[in-house]
């Protein structure tokens, strides 16, 4: 039978960055974005505390992965190089550094009792986007 | 191993319309919603630019769907006669005019790389409805 | 020396209307809105209890208030007949009754001891007006 | 093919509640929380009213199983002797009492109709749950 | 006796700019912002139509200052040559476009008769700013 | 001509209290909030900075503020003894200690240069209370 327990916490970056492609029409030039980003951590069990994960800890999980692009312009980090730093990218490399935290243990819960993580950012009130993936 | 993308627009509608059936009370009568819709698009990859589809395009995509619906007493409308145009039943109808427009490639993406959308409708602070169904 | 006090409680209507005049294009036409009203009391002293009124009170009041208006085409009640019941419109209406409830006595504080009242009422998640206006 | 329809509404708990274990830090301290529940009905076929439930009795089934917590110390509800009362667990508290009264065909459509139900609680507006499960 | 009148409409631009003096920490370098917008046009009286100004009029006028900012990096911009370009000193920009757009009559309605502008801009969910003056 | 600017950040706390009162009903009971907190502060001019006061400030003097009354239980702190802490006794008393701040030069600016500050407090998606005075 499916059931999910989900925590999610929410943070947020300001950044600047430009997108290659003609797809982009005005954002090809140098522009910005305040990213608010929200982290959700699922599992199928909650622990012997009854929570998914700490949400102190996540809080602080999500910090960790921000804190390298939080005041950045995004175009001169290496290893954005040649990459089109778009929302949904951004999902997926938040979501992958929190999937490494879990497999790591790094949450404070052992990463196999996690299930996937889902990253959702929104660019303003009326855009947005998700990445989710199972973390194994 | 699940992954999935997403991005998600958003635009509104205010209509008046009026539904048939004791199970609706007062609702029976001839009154009105702002709907506040949001619209996602989802695909296992990202294309050759690093998005889902390209937000601006997403935005039209949605305001050419609600076009005939703005402004209008939905209970005027030939589409909708004899119908009881929920808001569960009008998150499908956004959905199945998303969906074509994806097969028919309208979206600035091949639709076979599109794999679900989600139509969420708010119809005020504490009531919502959506529907997700894979598009092919 | 200034200084102020309030307290705001929400609510909602779904009501569908007309407009009439050019200025109003395709809002011309027999459509609807949900509004998201918030009422909003003002007072320079807390009462012995330490509130400005009843937060419980406040929203039985806003009920009272917008329950003829509710499911209904506010173009068929006669107190409205050949207004623009515009979202501005609207807000004076909710606060002239407000303020004679207050003045009244039945805000379960004595009127002289509230200041204002400010309404405002949100018609999409891009729209909203409000009215503010001295009680006495 | 995968499709689901869903309606959600929203409702609020003000409660006191301490929690047992080191992972709490602060939070091991007797201290409080609104609660802000979204529950979400799903299904893959509307009725033939055209909804997945009324949305007013959905309202009224959500109220009904957050009345006896309203207000309340959790630590003092023999219900909840022995346990940690983390927003996760009241999901699947409040997401258990809304399948039982989804089975026993107590919110106006037959149960087996109903696929699952999502209970989702915001304690802030950076941090929130959710419990999702089928209902049979 | 005080009362006013507003209608206020929102609007978004995505920009990159940066800030000099230590004050800024870590914003003294390039990076950027999502500013969502909300211009409120306030009024003691309401025209012969039941409005402030009309919501679509007051959508274009915002829309029309936002324009040259949108999708730019703000350093490049001859105008904000040696200006930090804070939140709040953008909250002034807008609102001294919009007034000069009141006082030219180009908002549908004649100047005078509107009393002040209050622009808020958001930067993201947990910080924001505004300016309010009167328009003459 | 009035003029003025203003800064505001968001933070929130957890806690625990109950009233004295018929007034209150069942909120006579121990029960708790989340309190979602705004402070606002605000001035005619900008510095030569181009801010009210530095946002990352704002944020730290709120914070400091709130610290000893989060994962509490108000009625056990000897300040709070014999008091209601009502939602808008709390905006007042948040209030308080940022004047102070301010008027000590401990925001970054002069304490003159400041002329008003206004705290919200939201107890839940449709009740808060807020309080705003000058400062000096």
């Amino acid at each position: 039978m499916f059931e999910m327990f989900a925590v999610e916490v929410r943070d947020h970056v300001m950044i600047a960055h430009s997108f290659k492609g003609d797809l982009f029409g005005p954002a090809q030039a140098l522009h910005g974005a305040t990213f608010v980003i929200d982290a959700a951590f699922m599992s199928e069990k909650l622990d012997e505390n009854g929570v998914v994960i700490d949400i102190g800890r996540a809080h602080e999980a999500l910090k960790e992965v921000l804190e390298p692009l939080n005041y950045k312009n995004l175009d001169d980090l290496p290893e954005f190089e040649g990459i089109n730093t778009t929302t949904e990218f951004l999902t997926k490399y938040v979501h992958d550094h929190l999937a490494r935290a879990a497999r790591e243990n790094r949450l404070g819960r052992p990463g196999p009792e996690l299930d996937a993580i889902r990253v959702t950012i929104s660019e303003s009130h009326v855009a947005r986007a998700w990445y989710e993936a199972r973390i194994a």
